[in-house]
């Protein structure tokens, strides 16, 4: 095999209670990439269609995440003697709050593993996959590679040593994540965050995390809406994306489960049972921001059980 | 039936990461309970044998449970032309951390539901076992008094609305718990902690309270080591208790999946995977105190899948 073909799925991180924890994998929403097995040794980024991204590897966080990946691997292996090249073919905008650099950077390192033959499990990859979150956002996260890599919700336990839980969803769980076209950086949605909580908030904000993950595991749908508070991030940040509380509260009188801030946002997620009342939702959000005249994108997908494939 | 002979469990709260919210119950440490039904309307604490506790009922957690579900009961059913006696005969300590006010106040009112013909599921009971809990400490909390009516583990997701999970243990863990004969008040353990804290570690805390749920239900028992963390509490109580660094340290040492403060403290306890791995915890953990010259009790215990039960 000399060139693979992959979809690398947009994400939700977060989830309301999981603040830096918790992630899913969409299905229908993602970039698609071509890896190529080439014999000149490097990683060079060939082509991006449809984002105005740096080509150049060391910028590019595709590019990092392989060469972190590629170091790995030479150190623990054998000497490579040949590169690869990538084209990136983005649907994700960058700044939308849905995975739009972890989904380049776990695609590269995905593609560039099977061309080698998968030394590294699904799990390994997402440590190399981080680098390129590092490039992207300072910070080298992984709530949103983890279930890029892995599919369906996982949980970052620990960043030291990395601890990544990998859950199914049930499976008639859906998404409908709407994207106002406005521009949040991640640099903003940071700094309105405190550095320290109250232990009241605290607690409720981990009982929910608890409730959550233990609604995935018993398929308990009413639990999983239960739990979908944010006790902490949510108050702070929602005022940052216009129509954040009408949108929500539309999803939930269309039968949302529950519904909070995707990512660092500004996309807004809504979890339902069944693809009609995730239909219904995106329907119903898409008029709140209709009648407010402001342009935006919208998703509906079931969760991805599989993380990023080749096609 | 007329009169009714019940085990009332001993339980752990917090469970290091899960402060106010997680619990376990214990299966060979707890009180026992007889409750009478008599044609004298009210509820009488007729005895309590080892230990030095009010026989009024409004001044003892049993009796005001109890009360507390009466007033529900005659609200919502009929109203009642009998009424109760008590016998408590405990064997767990009050100030142990081990849930000694939470055993009696829910067998009062498991006993009582029996008699009555079940009115109440054991979840509903936990309302009225919370009264005792009032009593006892000034807060109505459901960490412990949950475990002992439920069994297995449980999460107390939310207060408002009361909201509990109850989740069963891998069948192989035990606990070990040791009980150094000091006196720390609840209130003495509630004084140390700080009303906030930092972001950085409820991330870390909330990571490990969903480890450890996903653990329980994946039966994996490495993972609830790894979760058995506590970033928040157990820096600030640990110093309150005698020894606690070195009795960890041993149980760690000695095979323990982790270990941490049981409830408020004193008693410290461990996870372990199977009898013999906790019977090692316990020879070491005794070793530790008797070196010290403090007096202790010790508890092998698996994990009660039941609860409060009739014997």
């Amino acid at each position: 095999m000399k060139e693979i073909k992959l979809f690398c799925p947009a994400t939700i991180a977060n989830l309301s209670c999981g603040f830096d924890v918790l992630g899913l994998c969409l299905d229908n929403a993602g970039d698609e990439m071509i890896i190529r097995k080439v014999d000149q040794k490097g990683i060079r980024i060939t082509k991006i269609v449809g984002a105005d991204l740096p080509l150049e590897t060391e910028k590019n966080v595709s590019g990092v995440a392989a060469i972190a990946m590629l170091e790995a691997y030479e150190s623990h292996f054998e000497p490579i003697t040949f590169g690869f090249e990538i084209e990136i073919y983005k649907h994700i905008k960058a700044g939308s709050g849905i995975g739009s650099s972890a989904a380049s950077s776990a695609g590269a390192v995905f593609g560039i593993n099977e061309l080698l033959g998968k030394p590294y499990s699904r799990k390994d990859l997402v440590q190399f996959a981080m680098q390129g979150e590092k490039l992207a956002s300072g910070n080298a996260h992984a709530d949103n590679v983890a279930p890029a890599l892995l599919g369906g919700f996982t949980l970052v336990r620990s960043y030291s040593p990395l601890d990544i839980i990998r859950i199914d969803s049930p499976e008639e769980l859906f998404a409908t994540v709407v994207h106002p076209q406005i521009e949040l950086k991640t640099s903003d949605a940071r700094s309105v965050l405190k550095q320290n909580v109250s232990l009241k908030s605290a607690i409720m904000q981990w009982g929910n995390v608890g409730g959550l993950i233990a609604g995935l595991y018993t398929k308990d749908y009413d639990l999983i809406g239960r739990s979908l508070h944010d006790e902490i991030v949510e108050p702070l940040r929602s005022v940052l994306i216009p129509g954040f509380d009408l949108i929500k509260q539309t999803a939930l009188e269309n039968g949302a489960l529950g519904s909070g801030i995707s990512g660092s946002g500004p996309s807004i997620f809504a979890l339902s049972r069944g693809k009609n009342t995730a239909d219904q939702i995106a329907k119903a959000m898409s008029e709140v921001y209709e009648n407010m005249n402001l342009p935006y994108e919208i998703h509906v997908s079931k969760i991805n059980p599989n993380g990023v494939r080749i096609i």
